[in-house]
């Protein structure tokens, strides 16, 4: 029942001000195509004044699912994610939304790289946004960033990430080169290299497919479900967490039949669910669910989680006996 | 596939400046619930300023209707319409576009009463659209101007035409009762002292049933269809003369079935269509397209009426074949 609402305006008042008078009509409002740094002040603005869930999903999508990647990618590898080293190449809405959630979850060390180079703290044109980035070193080019980095999110452009640099990087490292259609490296390009990398795509034609489809759809039914009020960062932590968690689940079966891979399963190739597991529903949306209440951002007096995984679970199975057998009961 | 949008501001440009920013995601705008004066110039500046078509039904769904009785109810008792005497008792958003329609389709002689009574040019407490139909009189209450009156649209209060006022009316008037739900006089308490007088209500347990769902869907189903940039005083008229036309053709079997009357035809208790006649979308729609593609408001290059109106049609019989017997050939 989503309406798509275009708004022909572009300043940050008069979109937080449109979406403020149209705001009593909907249950939750999600963002759309608007570019960084505007992004940011609509969403807090918007957030802080009204009492329904708001949310960008150009920042947050990706956030969300390449972190559910890096969380299952470190524990594959036995690293610490306070140790690992982190380059997001981009700083625009996805970019700078992905590192605060790294960040969020214990990564200490992030490079950002913009169409300048390395956000360094000796640079003189950064936003706020970017600044908050900026560090302390002599690094300046992907080149050198790339120098042991342990996750690389790309948010850029076609092949501009070489064999060469794979090289250097740290071992069991993880990869999203989400520049679309081209990625900044293909998969293949990797592993013949290094064999040890996890590779991640916007593509469907390639494993670990980054598709905000796995998160806003089931982010906004669990808020929406109990009545949510906004959309706090537990709740975008929670779908991390389901996500990395349902990705070690066993594969449905019409999941592998759309792949024609019948050995599907968690693993190198499987970090993440992919867009055709009907389950990302009822993990995401119950924990989602789970985090508004826990975080008193909804009216509920209880929340009845196994009810309401199970109405989840009906939503999506015609014949809700015969989808027990694939999941965990 | 409309949209119900609630707006939480008030004022005329805030109103304006929302509609006109989310006015790229609709074929139309149908302003609901907006008082006078406000709304007159809030749908003058959004017709100005988008190219879709707006439209207040409040103000022109009561014209529409009404008029199609005046002219129907002025034809049957050999009236000239620019003879006539129109007592409009409410100077809101309907009693205004109302008189602004019968002083369109030729009616000189307007009175308009607000709650201080008889709107005249002795009055200084008058906006400037009570301002533009206060006249030269000595009238100054209901019971003054109903005297001689060939039409009065009451959009008042319940019971407040008296039978000795009605006595006084011309000969064959007709009065549209439309406080709801206690119309202004009862058409039984109309016919017992005056059998001449043609009485409609806002009552669907009444004959003349005055329901503005006879006017807007089908005045949009029109302007859509041919794609009209705005809705002109052309197609408005147009949905009267459709209106009081199709009151006067064979009444459906449905109709008839519904309201338990198998004699159901035109006449005093059947000045214009009842809001059960799927016929009106036809009648209303065909004849608002055609207005459109004369006046020039559309990019048709040409207007195959008799192709639209089976298409119409089509869309509410099942079976086409029948339906014809229920039409004019």
């Amino acid at each position: 029942d989503a309406v798509d609402v275009m708004l022909n305006v572009h300043e940050v008042d008069e979109i937080v001000n449109v979406c403020s008078a149209i705001s009593d009509t909907y249950g939750g409002i999600n963002l759309e195509d608007i570019a960084a740094p505007k992004c940011f002040e609509i969403e807090k603005i918007l957030q802080e004044k009204l009492d329904i869930p708001v949310f960008h999903d150009d920042q947050h999508g990706t956030a969300i699912i390449t972190s559910a990647g890096l969380l299952n990618a470190i524990e594959l590898a036995g690293k610490d994610i306070g140790d690992i080293k982190v380059v997001v190449i981009g700083a625009g809405a996805a970019g700078i939304a992905s590192a605060k959630m790294y960040r969020q979850l214990g990564v200490k060390h992030i490079v950002m790289i913009d169409s300048k180079g390395v956000i360094h703290s000796g640079r003189d044109d950064l936003n706020k946004y970017k600044q908050d980035f900026a560090i302390e070193t002599t690094d300046r080019t992907l080149d050198d960033a790339l120098k042991n980095a342990d996750m690389v999110l790309g948010l850029s452009s076609g092949n501009i990430i070489s064999q060469d640099m794979v090289k250097t990087m740290a071992h069991d490292a993880i990869i999203f080169a989400c520049a679309n259609p081209i990625p900044e490296i293909t998969p293949d390009r990797v592993i013949s290299v290094r064999p040890d990398i996890i590779v991640g795509t916007g593509r469907s034609d390639f494993p670990n497919q980054v598709n905000n489809v796995l998160g806003f759809p089931f982010i906004f039914r669990g808020a929406l479900d109990v009545g949510a009020k906004k959309i706090t960062e537990n709740m975008k932590i929670a779908a991390v967490k389901a996500l990395a968690n349902l990705a070690k689940e066993p594969v449905p079966y019409y999941v592998k039949a759309a792949y024609n891979n019948p050995d599907m399963k968690y693993g190198r190739e499987h970090i993440i669910p992919t867009p055709f597991s009907k389950e990302v529903l009822v993990w995401v949306a119950s924990a989602v669910a789970k985090a508004a209440f826990d975080d008193g951002v909804t009216d509920m007096k209880k929340c009845e989680l196994e009810n309401y995984q199970d109405k989840l679970r009906k939503m999506i199975y015609v014949d809700s006996d015969k989808s027990s057998s694939l999941t965990k009961n």
